[in-house]
């Protein structure tokens, strides 16, 4: 079948569930995001786009610092919801057990089983989003999500994020079907 | 249980499978990349985060333009491979059937059920690597992956990527447990 020209506003996709934290006003504030990645390996930079708009970033630009939290498939619908209402209007603080690492102004969600703590390393401002570089400071899990001392995927559970069209969908992860710097071996010549 | 600190070198997860494209000296050259999103919805600008030592990223200079597609799970070995191998050493262009859209410097993999078109927006230089924002002139896919006009992922089959640690994973998507903006909703009072 030959390609077809589709609306040009798709975004990259699968994404991760994932909840952005910030001090907003000295109150902690949780925001769904799912434009996040890394962005450099020496020191560790990721970037989180969020929009202007958002409640969220008045606390990053406060506090030069924000949290990613990704959630297990069992926190689906409060990841959802935080995304849903924003912290103008509800205080969202109430609805996980906060913990603070290395940094008074940096709220992160207990609930989820990995944390990473990031102070901002720099902005770029396009036209409705601002591209918030964090370098991370920490990185925070727990024993039970880990075989052998390294982070278990199977175990944590992560939300799979797909928005090829209007309907956003969140996934489960599927089987195994390969591993990575390996399964492209099989090409050698 | 408590939280403990890990190394800070994770990165958010799970991530695309994706292969960038470019043409370099004239040959189109891809790559395994799994560091990209979205940043911005009008324009519809995406980034992608390239090594610098990545022959790649000579050909996005040479041209301000890539592609980034989007393989489904049987393209796993390939994209595996295209990640293993450099564009300096091995003619990677005869790999795939490449077609072009409105850019003839741009190639695209034809097998990828999801190819986005971009143009250079901006270039960040961070330490390691280099932020390319590119803004998208078109998206291209076929109608055996739609249900109802609009792309289906269980139909494509997206490769979703996790590195929890030293070992990447390639997984297929598994059971959906939730619409997004909507199973949220649960919530409100």
């Amino acid at each position: 079948m030959s390609k077809i020209k589709m609306k040009s506003n798709l975004a990259p996709f699968p994404k991760p569930g994932c909840i952005i934290g910030a001090m907003v006003d000295g109150r902690p504030n949780f925001m769904n995001i799912v434009w996040v990645n890394r962005m450099n390996i020496s020191p560790n930079i990721l970037a989180a786009s969020v929009n202007v708009k958002h409640y969220t970033l008045k606390g990053i630009k406060q506090n030069q610092s924000f949290s990613l939290n990704f959630p297990s498939i069992d926190l689906v619908e409060k990841t959802d919801y935080v995304g849903l209402v924003s912290g103008r209007d509800v205080d969202k603080s109430k609805l996980f057990e906060v913990f603070y690492g290395d940094d008074e102004n940096t709220p992160m969600i207990r609930e989820c089983p990995i944390n990473i703590e990031c102070k901002v390393h720099d902005m770029v401002e396009l036209p409705d989003h601002v591209v918030v570089f964090g370098e991370v400071l920490n990185v925070y899990s727990e024993e039970q999500y880990m075989t052998d001392g390294a982070l278990d995927p199977k175990k944590f559970n992560p939300i799979v994020f797909t928005r090829p069209g209007p309907i956003g969908t969140y996934w489960k992860l599927g089987d195994s079907i390969g591993r990575a710097w390996s399964i492209g071996k099989n090409l050698f010549e």
